[in-house]
């Protein structure tokens, strides 16, 4: 009792609908402790980027930088593609960076992980991405990293993670992510 | 006369009229010796990627891994958005590379180039793009290397680019992706 | 007094007498407030790695260890050879890193900043070193990123910046590092 | 008879004595056709570099550059340390690439390959050394990617590899690189 409520704003880099990162968000959700709120947000309705709009942007894009603006922290499931992170997710993260000065996320505490069906997990849309949350300044923790390969044979047809190792990790990363925040948090 | 005539398809990341990164692609195209044809390609119009969709997508897809898959060559024009390329250029390469096996891209000579305001010319978003050509098979030149800074003081009211030693960059760049598609085109 | 003193680690990836990498260190020496020290180490005499030998460093890697642990947060100071951070810095990481469960960097705050004679002030090598920084556990701080162009023309005969906004650059980044140390320190 | 050998330079980043890299680098040899060569270069005996003295290098460097010089391409295994190439092999590229006008790669077709006892196979290594080649102006294959994971568990006690996958991953990449550098050798 009087404990603040920690919020983190999660979204996942893919709009498919059993998309294997939403599932990860989902997880991490049921893992929050009781003074802490995962917001997932979806990035569909946020449309290609175009500057000549930025001043402007479309209602989806304001919802978004408006959920980013009143979380305490970020979390961001991406998967990989071509290996990078999806446009999708970097276009969701250049409208909420918009326009120059009002970029929503500067010096939130954050967190990343990611599931892919082949081998690496994830690790070159990871990295890509934590370069491109140096400009952003998000305070991203290093560890652990969640890197999840052959996700598809982790979980069952209800959407549900099986495998006990990635569950241990995604738990581990919340923690370490709700510590973090209580650090850096300005 | 009978000279096989060479299709090269040009496309800029970003939907902004008055693109810097437009004006890079309209400026090669100048540079387009005889039997050369810089075919432009807007990204407008290419809806954010949905892996839902990806077995029928939508009809400016189908006409952009058209045009790529006419091409014997590929030149890309990027900005740089939050320190790697923008999620608008990297969603139509994620659209163009799909569904797995029908990569539109793979083996065709390549080659990149950028311009921004600030001192590093897209010097960040080239190399995640590099790193993305990797698996969509592209493969790029490794030099000359156009990255132009300060690019809003080096471009007329007109849209004409008015910086002597980017023009001869552009020039160079142009040659030498013409020159290898000849010896490396399959 | 009373005041905890603050010590940091700095040292340059170069073994040039006149390294300007090494006077980008000593400039950042003297912005140190009364409370904090910067001790300086030179690369020179750390071997090649060579795993072999890491059960028993040479004693001038054990004298590096010994440092970095007696430290409260690490400033590096990197040169850009061939698009990355130099092999000789490289290798001075990968030896204090080991042997496995070893590492002294582990859990540090630090600072990464660079000059080069070229038009991109080690941008390049910096976002490799962050890469590197993930696994080292390295806390680097995001802002402000110093990366200084063209930096012969911006140092006097006597291995003096002479450049202004260089000069505030760093210091704004020794404050940076010094106030999230104080932050993020375990 | 009559046909031209083709003489491919290789060299492993690690100077441990059983380097699971240098094993890859051996099983290459096997794999060479009968007009062929894969010169194999140890990488010991190259001492950091230092910029004061690159005029005149020591001679274990000169040796290393004449034999780069004399191939008609390059191979190059990683191991992957912190997540990046090690400092030993980044800094026989600094050595092998200087003084500046003399780098010896310049041109030279090349792949890379590369094995770790971890899950990524030296992923991240290997992309960082990607962006290095293109400044060292190394052309590089983009197929096949060799990255052995789980390495330790895929060699035998004689240091011979036993994994068939593994095997027929090092074959298909040494006739790429084999038909590549006939196709863009100068």
């Amino acid at each position: 009792m009087g404990e603040k409520t920690i919020t983190i704003l999660g979204f996942a880099g893919s709009l498919r609908k059993g998309s294997y990162n939403k599932i990860l968000l989902r997880t991490a959700k049921k893992y929050m402790p009781d003074n802490c709120n995962l917001d997932i947000f979806d990035l569909e309705g946020i449309p290609p980027f175009n500057q000549d709009l930025e001043g402007n942007p479309p209602e989806r894009v304001k919802e978004f930088k408006d959920r980013i603006k009143n979380a305490d922290a970020i979390l961001i499931a991406t998967p990989e593609y071509n290996y990078s992170m999806p446009g999708v997710l970097k276009n969701a993260l250049d409208w909420a960076s918009r326009p120059y000065g009002e970029n929503a996320f500067f010096g939130k505490p954050g967190a990343i992980m990611g599931g892919s069906i082949g081998m690496l997990g994830t690790a070159r849309a990871q990295y890509h991405l934590r370069q491109v949350c140096v400009f952003l300044n998000i305070l991203l923790i290093n560890r652990p990293e969640v890197m999840v390969p052959f996700i598809d044979k982790k979980v069952d047809g209800s959407g549900n993670i099986t495998d006990e190792g990635t569950l241990a990790k995604i738990k581990e990363l919340v923690n370490a992510l709700i510590q973090w925040t209580g650090k850096v948090k300005t």
